[in-house]
């Protein structure tokens, strides 16, 4: 087999065998296949695309590449929920603790981010004491005890996507539907994924950043999981603002200690019941939706979920008295309002815009060496379709710092309002299945 | 600027400006663009074109990437004459001193080749003697005299091309029709041509197979000629079959003495006149195509084209006299006929196919370190249309070694008969300008 030849095939809009993609994606990895061979292959692939049998291939040849996590010790079905990420997404801390109340095992592997704000394992570490570097057999026992538990990210899970995902991103090849979802299902089901559900987010805060994009990759990405074994789901959100009202680290473990609690925003509570209740389902916990949602709600009303989340932080080392005394977070020295100068509805929160304000505070990481300050943030005062009189605060800064005049002209930028009504975006577009 | 962005561009179909351009090239050449962009740039081009400034960029920026040969010494418009390649062309033996004789500069760089047969070079060493390793000054002080020289290649011609040819080749990107146009094109200008005179040929033995693949290729290479101030003119030929009768290095020496007389093969003739006639009208050494042809038909009529052919060879040390006695040409040991088997007429004469028999005898270089036997080759005696009796030649075989079975196979399976009448292809199916 020589490489020149299926790039060619590809390029001439043949299907590759999954032998042909198992021989791309070995030596790749191994190094046998140099680098300009494949960034050509992956242009090819941007115009030609992939066969719904060649996402599937592509995505198992890179699950083969590396480590794969074994969670069979694990009782049950292990559901794990990815999103494509976006500004102020608290989804995943209220997520875990709360479909753990109602039985589904939550073993998470989870990393650290760049961008906005940090990832799952930094906002963790907002809670004092608390311990990602727990061995594997502490994480598996502490999952079978309360179903639920989070660890850093270990072993060399899919070598050939990280590989491939460097190169791609030099090459002006991410921007394509097949290499998009078999590299994120790669990493899922490398992770020990039974089942899957994704939050796909669309609007000028996400990844894809039209509504037609989100539904073509939420339905590769469906496909591939049912493809390859593992039943998944997909619900495609609205990032065309932040979700809920924190952008920060402590200021989200605040707002999902309020969600758990029925007293959280309601978009981002809305859509944790929606992406639960599919996980509950998938788990087999409930046999309908509508029956997973009351299970859901059940578990908030009587004070279970926030139950769930106190035991899953004390396992782990973490203070769980904060659940019960946010207070106890780390707080920033200034709180300080951004008031609005004219009155109007708010029209636009460009969220990707205000996200970056919330990085500048020190709430993100703009590279890889930068140090994350946990107090720090913005939380919303108004979302899309709130009406602000003049003078009323339209954001809260939480800095460490006096100098956010730039923090301030920024949020002022992101902010549209407008003389006349607006109304709000809805929060779930689609869902699949329906 | 970034490669990335500029990949992404071309990706997205939108033009390239001509410093971007020279950026591309510049730091391909110099080794800070790496492979793997420039073969995902590669990609991007063979599926979205270059636009004609494009193309005339590119091919401008290969120029300036190495030496340009200055030629600015020889009196005249230096015209050079390209062929795309194909089995049995000897139209540059022919060529030379059929121009040269009406007063046409020709100043030809010439190389070894790879294939059936040699290239230019190796087939004037056939002729005893013959030199092309000539300095800068003596060769422009022979064409100045007499005309015409060759001389081996020298100097650092476009690296840039050299470079990305390579990585076209093992990326399957060399089929696009920009890239190929580009690449020839910058090789003819840093070789020094004023004007240029293409020969593209089409058919089962041509690089293009198809009719309208090459129209597309030669109007690319005369745009671009034309908007980078080099005239330009092409003329689309049939491969289907070799040309002329001969295809060996010695044997094609034999051909060309032959046409220059008037008595060679009479496509090889046609071809030549045709290809000649623009090359004098871009020298200026005549008004039009018509002049332009009795003016070559002229000298072939009264000796002075055979006359220019052995003044050029003796200039160069080679011994002229063999143009009045070909027998001093090298001669193979064994002679053996190729009989057909049954009646009927030519069909097909497979022209890559009989290119490899002939490379098998030692005519050509499978691989740059094979060693060229200049005697060998074989003569077509019958080609597309003619009628042919069993037992009567097809091929005569001129061999070193009796050991020609696997060669007399190829040769049967090259050659196709048929009880019907079949027509002679056309000779040249298009001319660019009409």
């Amino acid at each position: 087999m020589r490489m020149v030849d299926l790039i060619e095939k590809k390029r001439d809009r043949k299907e590759l065998t999954r032998e042909e993609i198992q021989f791309i994606v070995k030596g790749f990895t191994d190094g046998d296949i140099p680098d300009y061979q494949m960034s050509a292959l992956s242009m090819a692939i941007f115009f030609n695309g992939m066969t719904e049998q060649e996402r599937a291939d592509l995505t198992m040849s890179m699950v083969d590449s590396g480590d794969v996590i074994d969670l069979s010790a694990i009782e049950g079905i292990k559901v794990d929920k990815h999103s494509t990420g976006g500004v102020g997404d608290t989804t995943t801390l209220v997520l875990a603790p709360l479909v753990a109340a109602v039985g589904v095992p939550v073993a998470k592997m989870s990393g650290r981010g760049l961008g906005h704000t940090g990832g799952t394992i930094d906002k963790l570490e907002a809670i004092s004491g608390f311990d990602v570097e727990i061995s594997k057999q502490e994480f598996i026992d502490l999952v079978n005890k309360n179903k639920v538990a989070v660890v850093g990210q270990t072993g060399n899970l899919t070598p050939a996507d990280k590989k491939l995902y460097a190169l791609r991103d030099v090459t002006a090849t991410v921007n394509s539907i097949p290499l998009i979802a078999s590299s994120i299902m790669s990493k899922k089901i490398a992770a020990g994924a039974d089942a899957i559900v994704l939050d796909i987010k669309t609007g000028a805060g996400a990844f894809m950043k039209s509504l037609d994009e989100a539904k073509e990759l939420a339905q590769a990405m469906v496909n591939i999981g049912n493809n390859v074994g593992r039943n998944t789901m997909a619900v495609i959100s609205d990032m065309s603002q932040p979700l809920g009202y924190a952008i920060g680290n402590a200021l989200e473990v605040k707002e999902a200690i309020d969600t758990l609690q029925g007293k959280g925003p309601k978009d981002l509570e809305e859509l944790c019941l929606t992406l639960g209740s599919y996980m509950v389902l998938l788990a087999e916990k409930a046999e309908s939706l509508t029956e997973a949602r009351q299970k859901l709600e059940e578990v908030i009303a009587n004070g279970k979920a926030l139950e769930a989340f106190k035991v899953f932080l004390e396992s782990q080392g973490g203070d769980g008295s904060l659940v019960d005394d946010p207070t106890k977070l780390p707080q920033a020295k200034h709180i300080v309002e951004v008031e609005a100068k004219t009155d109007g509805y708010v029209s636009e929160i460009i969220a990707d815009s205000i996200g970056t304000a919330a990085m500048w505070l020190g709430a993100g990481r703009a590279t890889k060496e930068s140090e994350i300050d946990l107090a720090v943030g913005l939380v919303l005062q108004k979302k899309i379709g709130d009406y602000v009189k003049a003078g009323e605060s339209l954001v809260t800064i939480h800095s460490n710092t006096e100098d956010i005049a730039k923090v301030k002209e920024r949020i002022y930028e992101s902010i549209k309002l407008s003389e006349e009504a607006v109304e709000a975006p809805p929060l779930v577009y689609d869902t699949i299945p329906k």
